[in-house]
């Protein structure tokens, strides 16, 4: 386990995966987890993530990805997907996890029930799948920084054609959709990326003290 | 510093701070380095972290953020900004700062440019400022995640009235607006977030493995 600022200077946009190293159960389960016990908007955690396995899904992905290799070189890929018709069902379901996780009756939730209603339907409805798509941005920093503390590659990643990932995934009949990728594994010896000094603007232009 | 899913299960969404505990500078620089090590799409970093040491302006934007505690008790507590007017101007400036940090001619880098270039200008004009709130959030992600593994709580905090926050942050000559907020700091002892069992979706709600 690296140190924050360690693990932050480590990790790289891999591009060149080592095929052949594949997460432990326990490393793909830490991630996974990393990502459930993400922080969220409200508690709604308004996302899937997709873990693909089937080598032939990982194909299709490939071809509809710019044919970038990590998608299938890497030892896992995963795509965050958010609901394209956001309603106040989810604060309702939500409600209904709070009871049974903390063991209490549902009916004593009302207060909390109308402030979680309230985080949706006080947003514009075309604005909530992009609510929900910063959620999964959260969550996805969560992971590069988790796979990161544990020395394990992680590269996300934008460039994909959402149409052909939905379709390729059958997102549209969840009334979800694709925003971005991220695979994970271990670099090849010859990625180039990992070598490259890393390159971050100068604390005075990110960070402003008022 | 804790391990990643101690640490995760570990913070919570703190209300309230104690008001005598204070972020040593050892750790406000790990907070503030995480943020600047986090990754963004094309490197390019489209956002600013504002850090409000003014116990002043903090008292304005309590007013405007629905007078939450966590905004003047906390520790420290930083406002994450973006462009509103994101131009291709962006990646030439990103440009020059991987000539420094590379220590190799500019012009070597045509190739990159074009491609980080694109990366804006492929983008609709009314699109970029969500793109690089995604990006911003994705640093949150780190930035909570840091947090949580050194033992510092944060809460992000999304109730603020964004219009008041950049009138007092001067964020419109700056062409920017204020997009998600951040206290970090102590938990007080009556803190009664912090003792609420953690509500998550079960695994199999939240990852799908295809």
């Amino acid at each position: 386990m690296k140190n924050i600022l360690d693990a932050m200077h480590w990790r790289a946009a891999v591009k060149s995966y080592d095929t052949s190293k594949k997460l432990s159960p326990e490393q793909l389960d830490m991630l996974l987890e990393s990502v459930r016990l993400a922080p969220s908007s409200a508690g709604l955690q308004p996302y899937i993530m997709f873990v693909v396995d089937k080598p032939e899904i990982r194909q299709k992905l490939r071809a509809a990805g710019y044919n970038q290799a990590q998608i299938t070189d890497a030892s896992h890929f995963f795509v965050f997907a958010v609901p394209t018709n956001l309603t106040e069902s989810l604060a309702a379901h939500y409600i209904d996890v709070v009871a049974q996780v903390r063991d209490v009756p549902r009916d004593t939730l009302g207060g909390l029930e109308a402030m979680v209603t309230g985080a949706i339907t006080s947003k514009p409805v075309e604005t909530r799948a992009e609510w929900a798509t910063r959620q999964a941005y959260l969550a996805l920093g969560v992971l590069i920084t988790a796979a990161a503390v544990e020395g394990i590659d992680c590269s996300p990643m934008e460039g994909f054609d959402p149409a052909q990932f939905d379709e390729i995934l059958g997102l549209k009949e969840l009334n979800m959709k694709s925003v971005v990728m991220v695979a994970a594994g271990f670099r090849a010896e010859d990625d180039a990326y990992s070598t490259l000094t890393k390159v971050r603007y100068p604390r005075e232009e990110l960070i402003v003290i008022v």
